[in-house]
């Protein structure tokens, strides 16, 4: 299993989802497996570099509780998820896209976005690049 | 890869995911790949023929500036995520099938739905016809 | 495809996704596949002991005809998820670990969970469990 592909589609910008997704993105990496990250919409509008490291806020059902909970997490020393990212990046093998059509959608260019983003692609290129692996759209 | 079955679970309802939904489904299609499309809950209330071209509105995280987003798009010749998947069908091999639980969870028949829906099936019938291809709950 | 694995990975804790993950956890374990379930953040809240049988809320796009709809299906005879989770863990082989970063942000151990949560387990191990099989985040 060691060098069977993992795509990712991100979809929902909440920092609780892509903490959840940085996460995996970096087990499978730490597994020595390739990981393709495909962002669109609200996840690709918090890729931008003037924005990354803003509250992005949490999924509506968490509520206040949840909020205390993942405050109190990064106070402890987590590191936020963009972190994790970088990190996942340097230990292994891991290319991240931004959607052309969320691009329009959100009125971007490339160098609007934070460098963790490697490029954009449309969605025929990212089937082709995520190729047989598992597929999770998050 | 290309006939590689591609299967989607739709739950959620609101514009922004159906779009996503919407234009892989038509990028799988483009690639010759058959898609199998299974709805479930508020997703499948969206595909009511009474309903289908009606504002279903955001993810809660879109806020004011994503309405302003998705408004500016479709004002610039975005199609709606129901022509875009009827022109999948058009293309390629697109089977939309509704969740049997749905439809009672809805208290709805199949006339009761839009004519991209091609019939109702249950979850055993849904895994049979996805078969071992990717598969993406949105 | 009998014996084929399915992982889902439950992120959200509403009650109408984690009913649509128990009935596909319930038709995949009665297709005789085996099903490997990780509980991440909000999921994982709802399976503690003292909070499972609770109200847990809807997906925010439910509205209140969503509510409606659902609590007339549960007054119809529906059984909660969480008793076809049990179900589906009598019937097949259904496997339920809580990921051990949201048990720190949740500030939580394995005997504060409902006895339907076998053990927990980090990213990596639910990737080797998981195998080549469909993974879904839900």
């Amino acid at each position: 299993m060691d060098d069977q592909p993992l795509a990712l589609v991100l979809f929902s910008g909440t920092d609780d989802k892509l903490n959840a997704a940085a996460v995996m993105t970096a087990g499978a990496a730490a597994l020595g497996r390739p990981v393709h990250v495909f962002l669109q919409y609200w996840a690709l509008d918090a890729f931008r570099a003037d924005r990354i490291e803003r509250d992005h806020g949490l999924a509506a059902e968490a509520g206040p509780a949840g909020r205390v909970a993942v405050d109190g997490l990064r106070a402890a020393g987590q590191a936020p998820w963009y972190e994790t990212l970088r990190q996942a990046k340097e230990l292994g093998t891991v290319d991240i896209q931004a959607c052309s059509l969320s691009m329009d959608l959100l009125r971007i260019e490339h160098q609007d976005l934070d460098p963790l983003v490697d490029g954009v692609e449309g969605v025929t290129a990212f089937y082709i690049n995520a190729g047989e692996g598992q597929v999770l759209f998050i």
